[in-house]
C-alpha cells in the first residue's frame, strides 16, 4: 500500500493499523519532505509494520517494482482517460494478480487525494461507492474499507500463467526514453532538447499514459527499450 | 446506530462521517456523562448528522424502539451464549430485517468494547474477519467497514466505452514505419552492418507482433504513426 502526500501522521498510523488487522505488510510513503510518522500513536498494535515502511521521494520511486499500480478516487469522474471500478469488482481483479506480481494500490492526501499527474501512473481507479452527496472519506477509514474487502474469501480459483507484465519502472523508463525520442525528433517543441519547455507536463502525462495502456510484457518492455536506445544513438549523432 | 461509552469525540466525528459517507442518518450516543462530541472536527461533511445525533444515559434507553440488536465484537468467541456471525453474513441479515422495524447496531467503547451488560441486550454478535493475532480495530474503522457492507449492493463499474480499435491497415502502416525507423537508426542492419544482422523476415515478423500485442485504438495508433514520422524524418536528415 502505497499512501502519496498524506499529511497526517495519525491517518498513516491508522492506515497501518488496518493493514495489520487485515494482513497486510507493506507499507510505502511518498512525501518530498521528511515526514515524522514512525511514533503515530495511532498505529495501535501495528507500531512494528510502521517501522518497517519505506519512504519516497517520489511516486515513480515509490511504485517501481509493480507490475499493477491502482489509484483510488472519490469521484465518480467521467475521465475517459481511466477505467473505473467499484471495490468489489476492482477487489477482485487485484487478487488474482497478487500471485503474478507486486501490486501498488495509491492513497493520496486527506485533502485533495491523487493528483492527475499522481493517476498517470495508475493502470486504473478504484472507487468506493459511498453516497454521491458526501463521497470523501476520511483516509484511515477508506483504507480499512479496502482492506477488508481486499482480504475477504480469499480466491482459490485457477488462473493460467499470464506472461509476467513489465514493472512501472520499466514502464517509467521507457516513458523517458520515448519523451527523449520525441524531443530529439523535434515532435516536442523544445529547439535543444535539453531543457523541459513549460507545456512539458501535458506531454509526459500523455506519453505516459499512453505507454500504460499498451499492457507491455517484461519482455515487450525490454525489446521496446532496446530499439528506443539505438534510435536515441543515432538521433544524437 | 448506536455508540456505546465511546471516549474519543474524534471517533464519534469519523463514525458520523462514515454514516454520511454510506447513507445512514440515525446516530445514538449512550453515555452516562456529557460528552462533548457536538462539534467533532472529524465529522468532515457530517456535521448536520452530528447535530442531530441523539444522547442517553443508558444503553436500554438508547435502543428501547429497536426491533433487532446487533453488537459487533473482536473476539471470536466470548461468550457461548451468544451467536457470533461474520459481517458478510451478518450484514445480509440486517438489510433482510430494516424493512420491518429499526435495527440497532451496537459499537462499544475504544478500550473494552462492549460490557457483558451491554451484550446481554444483543440478539445477536457481529465481528469483522480480522487476523487472529490483531483483532482490534479502530472504531471509526470498524465503524466504516460494517456500514460500507451494510450498503454494499452490486453496483456497476464505470468503464468507458471501449475505443474503436485500429484497423488492421493503420497497425500495418506503424509495422512499416517502425521497422524503417530501426533500420535507420541502425537497429535493424541492412547496408553497413558491423556484426551479422538478423535476417529481415523474422525481425519484420517480430515487429507486427509486437505491435498487435499493443492493442492500440485508432487515436492511439494515429498518435504513435506522428510520433514515428517525425522521428524518421529527423534521422533521415
Amino acid at each position: 500500500m502505497v499512501l502519496v502526500n498524506a499529511r497526517n501522521p495519525l491517518n498513516i498510523g491508522a492506515a497501518a493499523r488496518a493493514m495489520s488487522n487485515f494482513g497486510f505488510s507493506h507499507l510505502r510513503v511518498v512525501s518530498p519532505f521528511e515526514l515524522a510518522f514512525r511514533e503515530a500513536r495511532s498505529a495501535v498494535g501495528a507500531a512494528p509494520l510502521l517501522a518497517q515502511a519505506e519512504q519516497f521521494k517520489s511516486l515513480a520511486e515509490g511504485i517501481a517494482d509493480c507490475s499493477l499500480v491502482v489509484g483510488t478516487t472519490a469521484l465518480s469522474r467521467r475521465d475517459p482517460r481511466h477505467t473505473v471500478r467499484d471495490l468489489q469488482q476492482g477487489a477482485r481483479m487485484i487478487r488474482r494478480r497478487l500471485g503474478t506480481g507486486q501490486v501498488a494500490l495509491l492513497f493520496g492526501s486527506e485533502k485533495r487525494g491523487l493528483s492527475n499527474e499522481d493517476l498517470s501512473h495508475c493502470h486504473w481507479l478504484l472507487r468506493i461507492s459511498t453516497r454521491e452527496e458526501h463521497r470523501s472519506m476520511n483516509l484511515g477509514q477508506a483504507v480499512a474499507v479496502c482492506l477488508y474487502e481486499l482480504a475477504r474469501e480469499p480466491k482459490s480459483s485457477f488462473v493460467p500463467a499470464k506472461p509476467a507484465l513489465s514493472t512501472a519502472g520499466d514502464l517509467e523508463r521507457l516513458t523517458s526514453l520515448w519523451l527523449e525520442a520525441l524531443q530529439a525528433s523535434g515532435y516536442l517543441k523544445n529547439s535543444q532538447g535539453r531543457s523541459k519547455p513549460p507545456s512539458a507536463a501535458p506531454a509526459e502525462e500523455k506519453v505516459r499514459r499512453l505507454i500504460r495502456r499498451m499492457n507491455l510484457s517484461t519482455g515487450d518492455a525490454e525489446l521496446l527499450l532496446g530499439m528506443l536506445r539505438q534510435i536515441l544513438w543515432m538521433l544524437h549523432s
